[in-house]
């Protein structure tokens, strides 16, 4: 069977995905909001804002029509900002049916509702099965067949596995998790650590540094899923660690770029602006910083990029606060066991 | 009290935990085998063929005697490359009483008898406390003042808590933690996991091949540790995936470089030749392959890697075979909880 794919969003993500997708001979429409731009990959057959250097195949359509890419599909590849998803799917509500299968890509927390992406679709289309597809996974890479791991988390085993097959490739694996809550968590707050590792490169504050950043960093992520209701190993696998990885170790990483730009003294603005892709990573730290409030969870480093980001705080000490702040007796606390001790 | 502190092994990490000790006012004197050497940095104060442009303080003492750095001392700080820890303390054990506190950093597993270091300490000096430092720490970086974060590991902790004490600095945190046999191993094993990483690289398959590889590679470990008795949870700290991330991203790691060479086609002995340092990692990839075999652990990275080392595979398949082992429907397994499922 033919599967038929609407993708939502053509960003760099959006794009390889569609891509990877019409040459394994599905029947691909990808969505756009900006119609010049349509135009524009139509004629040149490329993705020349946001993937340069990758042609699309020949069997994947572009559109500007919500109606288009909506209607009569399969499945729904949902790849828009988190800030764009509510406004998205109201207004292609209309053209989606109960049988369609949501595949979200984005990875992000609304600010001020505090919603997790799953937790917006199911408001919007409460009827419709749900999948997160998440893991270490730069597009650029993906577009040039580089391996690449991912997982494919969803309530429902069938749809976990049937998202599987869907986007498995030689090259792209995709294991199942049926954890959506700390799937959808790890990819969100890992761009917040993400923002602290380049905001760390960028004060050449070396390795070392940068690795207990990305350590401690997955440990209060783990922290606050905990009281989320996410399997606190999930944040030890591919969606977690994994993703934190590559995201605070490629310049592929606009987050990190973001932050290094932050941490060699630029201003948010003028960081934002050069980065000119949405940096998700930014408005995650204030949802990152109010989820953390409202469930009691201490989470230092958050704490301190949300200083920087939002508070005017001196980016030069903040790294340096992080690591110097307790001299005690401290145990180290790792994600999950509660029982080890003397 | 000013304690005494011998150090054995004069190596990069030797001499940076050496100055740091000699700055916080301690008397530490370091023994190095090569007699060459010790008249050299005695008249350069410099060690310049492991840790060049860093000068020693001048309280700081060097020597070539065994008796004189083990003798009368409060710690001894051994150094040594895993393959030569055993005879190393047997040569100095007559100079050592049961009070004296053992800190080891060397981070390796003994070939044959597949022996951790504190079992190696345990079978010579059987009295003797022990405690293992681990982490993210690459000595260039310490000796420059980078924060660095490191565990103090021991079954004693009094013991893990002097040692936090003798080492802390406003730039060198040291957490404890209770798990010396997962603190062991996490070091160890890790320079198996960067020793494929720097294969990775140098195969250039990019940073989500990368970032798979590590995450997958601390689940093995822990895999395996688990069955050791350790704590799986300690895999997620500091001295786990802190330290893979370190050894796996940084041009520090002499475990890497090799991995770099081997994938860029080098022979393994020219590979260890180019980087003129010991190469961890290929002897613990002996040890580490055959607990696996013992232990009855499935280790597919460890095994790859022991297959490119010692058995001639061919390097260019190696990381493509990992990633495509199996095209079915796979469930995330992630480190420690048994219980998720749908």
């Amino acid at each position: 069977m033919t599967e038929k794919i609407g993708v939502i969003g053509g960003g760099s993500w959006g794009t390889a995905l569609a891509i990877l997708l019409s040459e394994k001979g599905y029947q691909v429409e990808m969505w756009l909001r900006d119609k010049l731009q349509v135009e524009e990959i139509e004629n040149s057959r490329e993705n020349k804002k946001y993937l340069p250097n990758v042609k699309l195949p020949s069997n994947l359509k572009v559109t500007n029509d919500l109606e288009k890419v909506s209607f009569n599909k399969d499945v729904i590849l949902l790849s828009v900002p988190t800030h764009g998803v509510r406004e998205t799917l109201y207004n292609c509500k209309r053209y989606i049916n109960k049988d369609q299968i949501i595949v979200n890509v984005a990875k992000g927390i609304e600010n001020d509702s505090l919603l997790r992406i799953s937790e917006i679709v199911k408001e919007i289309l409460p009827q419709n099965k749900y999948s997160i597809l998440s893991g270490p996974s730069h597009a650029e890479e993906v577009a040039k067949n580089m391996p690449t791991t991912v997982v494919s988390a969803s309530e429902d085993k069938t749809v976990a596995e049937f998202v599987q097959d869907l986007f498995i490739t030689p090259f792209f694996r995709v294991y199942t998790n049926p954890d959506v809550v700390g799937v959808e968590l790890g990819g969100s707050l890992k761009n917040v650590i993400a923002l602290g590792a380049g905001i760390s490169d960028g004060l050449e504050c070396g390795d070392n540094t940068k690795a207990a950043l990305m350590t401690r960093g997955i440990i209060e992520m783990a922290r606050l899923g905990e009281k989320m209701g996410a399997n606190t190993s999930t944040f030890a696998g591919l969606s977690g660690i994994g993703d934190l990885i590559v995201t605070c170790t490629s310049m592929h990483s606009r987050n990190r770029r973001a932050g290094i730009l932050i941490g060699e003294g630029k201003t948010l603005e003028q960081s934002i602006k050069t980065v000119g892709m949405v940096v998700e990573g930014i408005k995650t730290t204030k949802s990152a910083y109010e989820l953390a409030e409202k469930y009691g969870v201490i989470m230092p480093i958050t704490k301190e990029i949300y200083g920087v980001l939002y508070e005017g705080k001196d980016v030069k000490n903040s790294v340096i606060n992080l690591m110097l702040r307790d001299r005690k007796h401290e145990m180290e606390d790792v994600i999950i066991d509660k029982n080890i001790s003397w």
